[in-house]
């Protein structure tokens, strides 16, 4: 865990080698206020968060430079800001909110001064923006810059809704955009101008992390984020509760923001809504007969597995090719192409 | 956080490419064992882990091939007993006991999945030597293998012992090898052979976990963990605590494993016993006439600043240079040389 950090570093030094590793952990922490929920902060061994609940929901998730971003598509802020969004998702996913957070930065030696200043104001603002505290975290050199998060979360006495839950007749809903971030970074890519709001997404998802508690509360049965592509986490959520999911092509459709941005690229908008991952929209089951919580709206219906296995998902009773998925080591896209 | 990981591989599968991000998650989880602390495990958005205390302590920490470890000097087994070993201690040196564990690996393309299990062996034993289990964790590609640790502690209703209360008069103790860590890794550098038991501790450690709560129960006013070294850990508890520490070098003689193994290197085992960090020994402070707990013993005095500003840390009233410390990010060694 951080310790002994310096003063906010005011000193010239231009690269992480030159702050040496009190004063990377001093930028890093600079930001950091004190939080009522953190009982000790950083600068000990380990941070103390209150867990009212007598139950404490954790979950970790890393960015790597190369793989999750690029600093020619992105800036450090929205890095950092993006490592924290996509942890805090995983939590709301459960129906909680987050409380904590500990950062884990890794970055080469010749990282410079604002790079890490700035990643750490978007770790910072991240972490506000998910209504929680940075608790702690670690500085190691790496050969490219990481963010490995891990965040805290509090059930408020409900029960966690899982991936497991759904069942045959419920209704199938989704809270947030969908294909927004595959988008922009296809803007990026191609090196037009514009699509701002979908670059912005991007750069840094904004996960609608209050649906996932009113979820919760509204009794829904099974959740998660869409953190893969909405057929793929569809899938995953089927197979885990052994059922299918019939979702309706009318309820998929792009809306404006994309068609004008597919039209402007040439490409193919109902791909980037089904497949395009990292939005972090969140996904769930609701009874048959629930009113839907702000927010949150159909998509389809959750089946029993009869003639289709566990796990398949159809769009308008196509099941399309076999599941894939974006595999993280060969960075090729398994994904179905619809 | 770990998403539907396939039943462990059985694959001819020889590299992480070749696995897949699914079948890296499998190998990594397959030791991963019910716990009764871990409410929801591996395989949803999150993990949720009992916190019954009502607060939950957290620490993460990070180790990184050719930073912390090498694969010629050790085995992938050990890096993952390290990884927890070393994040268990911060949770010890609260005074509380471990609970949980996240694990994010990262590593290239072509890491063999011998290497991936080993670690995972590691992890999964690293857990349960700390008395905890695995909940989830994350896999993602680095140009390094890694191992990003979040670990969960339970202070059992005792207030934390922080680095910040060493008071005027308290006895300084320790509990745990000193340099022990140091003096293995030397061994292996001079690719001489014997001391296998001090090798053991430098590829991992074996905390002396169960003395942070006993020396919280007994009373104890600070309490660390020695991760970077007697001095440099003492001091940053001396500053914390705004107070100076004369320690008693005849109390700080090296043991005859290392007397011997100094000798047979032609080096100075008194500078490991003072300097060599990764022992992951506890000191802590005590009230004077405390009790030591079993395990611990008095190298020293807190006393008030006074001719000597807080912070500092003597050994028979000597304050030696400036102090000093690694820089992870230059590979250098500012220590002071004792």
């Amino acid at each position: 865990m951080f310790q002994e950090p310096a003063s906010p570093a005011q000193s010239p030094a231009r690269t992480a080698a030159e702050l040496g590793e009190d004063g990377v952990i001093a930028l890093a922490v600079a930001g950091v206020r004190p939080d009522p929920r953190v009982l000790v902060g950083p600068g000990d061994d380990a941070a103390v968060v209150a867990a009212a609940d007598g139950r404490t929901v954790i979950s970790s998730d890393a960015i790597v430079e190369g793989r999750h971003f690029r600093f020619d598509l992105t800036t450090p802020e929205h890095v950092g800001r993006r490592a924290m969004a996509q942890n805090a998702a995983d939590i709301a996913a459960m129906g909680a909110v987050c409380t904590a957070f500990t950062v884990t930065l890794g970055c080469p030696p010749e990282t410079g001064a604002d790079v890490i200043a700035g990643i750490a104001r978007g770790t910072t603002r991240g972490a506000a923006d998910a209504g929680g505290a940075v608790a702690g975290g670690d500085v190691v050199r790496t050969d490219q810059v990481l963010l490995a998060v891990t965040v805290l979360g509090d059930l408020q006495g409900r029960a966690p809704v899982l991936l497991s839950g759904a069942r045959s007749g419920d209704v199938v809903a989704v809270c947030g955009t969908l294909g927004h971030s595959a988008a922009g970074l296809a803007v990026l890519l191609a090196g037009v101008g514009g699509h701002e709001g979908l670059v912005e997404i991007y750069r840094c998802p904004v996960p609608p992390l209050a649906a996932g508690p009113r979820a919760a509360a509204a009794g829904a049965t099974a959740l998660t984020d869409v953190s893969d592509g909405l057929l793929r986490d569809a899938r995953a959520l089927a197979k885990a509760s052994g059922v299918t999911i019939a979702l309706d092509g009318a309820r998929l459709d792009p809306d404006a923001e994309l068609v004008a941005c597919a039209a402007a690229l040439g490409a193919d908008a109902h791909r980037w809504v089904r497949t395009g991952g990292e939005d972090h929209a969140l996904l769930a089951t609701f009874p048959l007969g629930t009113a839907l919580p702000d927010g949150w709206r159909a998509i389809g219906t959750v089946l029993a597995p009869g003639p289709l296995p566990a796990g398949t998902v159809t769009v308008d009773g196509d099941a399309g090719p076999a599941a894939g998925g974006w595999n993280t080591f060969t960075e090729s896209d398994e994904e179905d192409g619809r």
